[in-house]
């Protein structure tokens, strides 16, 4: 038996072809594309049908793979009664669990999940990835409406996947700079390898269940505090700094507490989280684009990292991806709460593809325990106890 | 770095105290109680409070979960309306993996999930545990008349665990000896140390996400063909062999075809699994009550039976838990497809004492990946392709 290494640490649980992540050198890539030139050179829908497949598709793969996922952007009225039975409360994640979850309930699976062996029903599984990504944006811009009370906006045939969304959301076309902005975001959290929700994908899609299901477990995994969640503490955290002068005093005053700077380092990079660097790039345009009209914020989280790369860099800490993003996704008019979903729009394009690996070559995952609990012992009537 | 092994088969995941197998004699043990005294002795609700707790309650904390448990079995309206826009064809596990994500959108999580540290707000932990194992019963008998189009019967107080789900099932109160045998199969499925469901408590949990959803995640993976679902198709094999005469012909040609017979073996038990030994003897039990005048089904599985012992038990292979359950739940009125939703409603109490023990000294999951993708690459221009 192997040692046990609580939370599985350092444990291979995979061989992957998807992604991969070198945090000295600061490289992440998609089926070896560095996510750089991914960043500046494609769009969410070529990233999303890069990973499925493996490769970057033709002219006419992809046209027939955008034409697919605006099909199936279509919500049925039955989800949209689903979604107004829920409360307006209740936070986004769980939304979208719910409903990705009840989603399958419309669908038959394959034949191939009823067997015992691989499933390698390449038909079933791009269509009913195609499924799964297209409604999500959609999804999670119903509910901005439903929970406030109001009739969602109907999606449109002429938009890419980003501006859909933005549209959906905001009832109106999106700024193309901050849709460009979106798309980028949705490409640069589409996949990273194994983490919490990208296991719970293995793990539920090796008992061949449904892969609405498994990407509902996924949702689930990512909603935990540990995970998903960052950016909208880093929005947080920048408001109660306020203004660029409080911002070393702020830091300082945290790291003296040994308590955490939001969006500040990540477990994988040594180096800067290279789309933190994509990011900021971003931001810096659209600060030019507005001449510098943006929400006074952004001079804050400047100020921010320059002081934590001062005190922090040395120790190999740097910003990552979450540091700006949602301070961009504010700018779209996004509510903080559903930073977290956006994360799982974009993810859902790598667990797809972690699903349809995980069945190319599947074994159920059943790990053992190590038992500490009670010897055998007898079973003590009430009276005795 | 570990060796890769698929499935993690063999790799310590956790340390728990929570149950044990010794699968060389054959013994179940719930924190110590050999699965024969709960089945004899105990009730659902006790065995349910002995998991969570990690000891048998006494007569008032027995009380008290009870009545809770009664308190928490009202179902919102909300939740019947979202019901009501599911589509009658999706399976009942889908059903369920949807309604348990949507209710934890009704109910706001402790604190003490989004600190990074264990979790230790038992007060929370117990409330929440008795919240989500009170619904799932009515929910599941709820579905049955919401898919045929009637209203769902409303829950009784007066009911245990077991007999109020049947009688929310069948609008009727249940024979005694069939509700006492519900309950003793809800006492056995309640626990079986770490199969992949209740791993996927862990990693789900892990990240600290609220509960309802790690239950969610934990049905999806229960839903997988691999997983759950056994007992269902016990009861198809018994269909298609018919007679009691036909099983030796049946029997000798799916082992000459290398196929499965189902609800025949069990890879944690090398004799036979203590748990089909309860329920043959309660099927038995039940066949003198009713003087014989029972599907004729069981007197084929009792023909299966004698084969598969004659030709199997040398290797080790003998009937499982599955084998005699799917046949009782038909006498109770049960449609076969509901057989997995029975399997997470006992569950649920095993899943949930997982969560805590999880919360309890947590660490995320984040096991590590073989990366045996593409090289480094540069991006290619669509018309270069």
């Amino acid at each position: 038996m192997s040692d046990y290494l609580p939370g599985l640490a350092g444990v291979p649980a995979t061989k992957s072809n998807i992604s991969d992540i070198d945090g000295e050198k600061g490289i992440l890539s998609y089926r070896g594309y560095p996510i750089q030139e991914l960043a500046k050179n494609s769009t969410f829908e070529e990233t999303a049908l890069l990973l499925l497949d493996g490769r970057l598709p033709t002219k006419s793969e992809l046209a027939g793979f955008t034409q697919q996922l605006v099909a199936d952007r279509r919500i049925k009225y039955y989800t949209r009664g689903m979604m107004k039975n829920l409360p307006p409360t209740g936070h986004p994640m769980e939304m979208l669990q719910t409903v990705v979850a009840s989603l399958g309930m419309f669908y038959s699976a394959s034949d191939c999940l009823n067997g015992s062996d691989a499933c390698d029903d390449l038909d079933y599984i791009h269509n009913t990835s195609v499924k799964i990504l297209a409604r999500m944006g959609p999804i999670v811009a119903m509910w901005e409406h439903i929970r406030n009370g109001y009739d969602p906006v109907q999606p449109r045939a002429d938009l890419n996947y980003a501006e859909n969304f933005l549209y959906m959301l905001n009832g109106e076309e999106p700024d193309p700079l901050l849709a460009r902005i979106m798309d980028v975001c949705l490409i640069l959290h589409a996949e990273h390898t194994i983490n919490a929700s990208t296991f719970a994908v293995l793990v539920n899609a090796s008992t061949l269940a449904n892969p609405y299901s498994v990407i509902a477990a996924a949702i689930g995994a990512l909603s935990g505090p540990l995970h998903g969640g960052a950016n909208q503490k880093v929005l947080q955290m920048l408001e109660e700094i306020g203004t660029p002068d409080q911002a070393e005093e702020y830091v300082d005053r945290r790291l003296a507490e040994k308590k955490v700077i939001w969006g500040m380092g990540h477990r994988e990079y040594k180096t800067k989280d290279p789309r933190a660097i994509i990011l900021q790039e971003l931001m810096n345009e659209f600060i030019e684009a507005r001449g510098g009209d943006v929400n006074p914020l952004f001079e804050v989280a400047k100020a921010v990292e320059e002081v934590c790369e001062d005190r922090l860099a040395k120790k190999g800490v740097y910003a990552n991806v979450d540091f700006y993003s949602g301070l961009l996704y504010s700018e779209m008019g996004i509510p903080a709460d559903q930073f977290t979903t956006i994360f799982a729009i974009a993810r859902t394009a790598g667990w797809l593809a972690h699903w349809r690996e995980q069945l190319s070559d599947n074994r159920i995952f059943r790990p053992t325990q190590i038992y500490a609990g009670e010897p055998l012992r007898n079973y003590v009537p009430i009276e005795e106890r």
